[in-house]
């Protein structure tokens, strides 16, 4: 039988600025990645998102990105990896204060836009992520970009790591993601979407841009929240990996 | 036989810039609030300064502040009660994530300048405060302004709380510090300052400035950490206290 | 012949945060205040919303407001006059860059939320930012609350100052807004709100709640442009003065 | 009869954190790069700093960095360039606010750290950057490190641009600074310094670590304000430059 788990960002709204997720999308996921106040999200948002994510039942992660509220956490910052292990260890914390008055235990980590690029491609801010992690809870689970060096780094300190794959985006021949600069980076089609995830789930592989087969794990899929249509494509893909037998279910239960 | 602790603040640094702490304070002091990044500090000060407190062996608090970090914390905003409740939760858990990284647990929470002294009047904000502190960890010990709103917030919910006196402060008939406007705010003779503690401690009372006894708790006393003659002073009341009896020792040991 | 300005809030987006404003709001203010970064806005936003107000042919003010993102500058802070001098003058300053770069010159500075509801109050605050208007340029037009200490602060240095009236709140019988509190702060009613604002205009005069009739100056009329509406009644109020014989015109034309 | 500007960076303090300047290095630099609130500096830093600049005849210009206060600025961030244009001219008009205050011209504008750095090598930030200034004001003076795409880029709109050099590190012969990653980036000894000076300055040549002769402008020395021997050496430069007849001048006189 085999499972995944669908997560989606949650919580990044700020002050009077309100994202428009869908709060439905809940209904749809497994694990939700909670902004924590860096590159969005603050502290009343927290709570919020915390309480709404208990009461759907959703497991619920840190989403650590890097201090720029106004690039939301996309541009890339020059950051030593003690840096980004400070950074990360303070987030989790935070995130972990509004957990704690709920008696609720978090699941994962999974950084944050040019933190999760970053990591995925820097052996040593991967490790002191990986670090971050496993020093405030060996079993907090790590997710990352699958194949990565961040799920590498993860693996190696010894965390449960989740290898994270995409339902809406190409891959290239060495695994990774194609390049949103490029014209075919995003997968427009709902059905080849999902026909996809149901191949990395089930087969391990995906068909890459240059039509070869690339081995990966598909722990978890990221499926987005906002958008107009957001809600139709969680549901969609949650009833067509059932529909493959595929338990949709959150990486710790 | 009487007992008090010595408390000061710590980890007020933010990234290039330092300020003066004097860190052989820690042999002297007994619990370090720290700052927790919303009016001082940052994750790797807060790295670093729980380091250097567990290495002194020094119980640790957190500190937070008003998101001000222009003004030091020491701007009063008009947050509400939930704002507060909030702010204080993401900062207990900021710290905290630091604190699990040393397998180590948190002793405290102070609230610092503006946030101190607003629930030390607005009941309101003072039971937000410690429902905060009491929802993150019942076992936390709640440090307030002695016979202020926030120690009696703290007290009626159930948490274990310290009343906190100053050596180097006048106080009036109602048991209030002086306020910093007027010119007998500040008690600049050591001696003065340390037989006020000593009186404090022993019998429960100050002399205020209208030369009336006051009854007030001293559970601990707040130690500057900076300027010239901190440590002079810091070492001075530690001897003399101790001298008198009094054992100098942590709120929970 | 009467004449009045339409003043409307622009520019309080940031980065990807984006706040529902009704561009189509320009075709019917003659006023915009643009937000400085403090409270809203970013360097991008600020460069996209002086082009659309010059693009529209609306006059540009600085909007300046308290260094509270999260609080939309709305929470009261304890600056000092000194504080609030200081960060008018960089407000304007920052806003004036964006002006430069158009060849364009600022008709008027508006303060926000909080800044604007104390500085009517404290005469101190108001002075303080009257001389900062005045100080970066004695040209610059000075909006403030109708018959508040900052209008009375701007035509004592010598400013051309513009007394504000709101169209949708009720009045008091010493000339002050009915606070938000109270359940009949707002008018709902959009041909109140208009008849209101003729009187205003033609007689100098508000029905207070009171049923007293209080004089005061209504030179610009704050229009919201965000929330259903907005367009709607920008458009009804702008014909309506137009056919009282209401000049519909910027202070500085 | 050779001339050349010393300039040296100032208001960097933030609120409560004072960064330990020499006020006195204002007796020997000419020019003087003033902090905008983004790497460092604040409005009230920013005005008293103004004030101090003025008093001390000393030319005036803004110091724009990125947005990363925790970071003062040094980390790089992919900015895009029209980030990087509208955070440029945001800094300018926010310092030129205060200059306004004082009846005062701007003379220059000089990027800090990371901004400094990128900007030296890629020429779309350099061009932006260079925009920026024109847009603002077509008679400002662009400071750049000497040789680099941002001189370049001035030379190229049409600014009068100013070539830096550095009295205190090592060049290679490309004409680039020797990487700080190395350990012979910085030349400690003060003659020697000085020697370098005077010949980039005569000559328009240093010898690089490769013992070539490489050419390059001198039109400003950039000196330090911090640091033990910050006003000695400021002291011994300007003066063995005034005995080897070159005039010690600001850009604009």
């Amino acid at each position: 039988m085999f499972k995944v788990d669908l997560n989606c960002d949650l919580g990044e709204s700020f002050g009077r600025y309100k994202l428009s997720e869908q709060k439905e999308i809940l209904k749809y996921v497994t694990s939700a990645n909670i902004a924590c106040g860096f590159h969005a999200g603050d502290p009343s948002v927290m709570r919020e998102t915390v309480k709404l994510a208990i009461e759907n039942n959703v497991k619920i992660g840190a989403h650590p990105g890097l201090p720029d509220l106004n690039g939301f956490g996309r541009r890339e910052m020059k950051i030593t990896p003690q840096e980004a292990y400070d950074m990360v260890v303070y987030q989790i914390g935070a995130l972990q204060g509004f957990l704690s008055t709920c008696n609720e235990t978090m699941q994962h980590v999974k950084p944050h836009g040019a933190l999760y690029n970053m990591s995925a491609k820097d052996p040593k801010l991967a490790e002191a992520i990986a670090q971050a992690v496993y020093d405030v809870s060996p079993s907090l689970v790590l997710f990352g970009l699958a194949g990565s060096e961040l799920t590498k780094a993860g693996e190696k300190i010894g965390l449960h790591t989740a290898h994270e794959v995409f339902a809406d985006r190409t891959y290239q021949s060495d695994g990774t993601l194609t390049s949103r600069l490029q014209s075919d980076a995003l997968i427009i089609d709902e059905e080849q979407s999902v026909t996809q995830v149901v191949k990395m789930v089930t087969e391990g592989k995906v068909t890459s841009q240059q039509n070869t087969e690339v081995s990966l794990k598909a722990d978890t899929v990221c499926i987005h929240g906002d958008g107009e249509h957001a809600l139709d494509f969680a549901k969609y893909i949650k009833e067509t990996l059932e529909n493959n037998k595929i338990i949709v279910s959150s990486i710790i239960e």
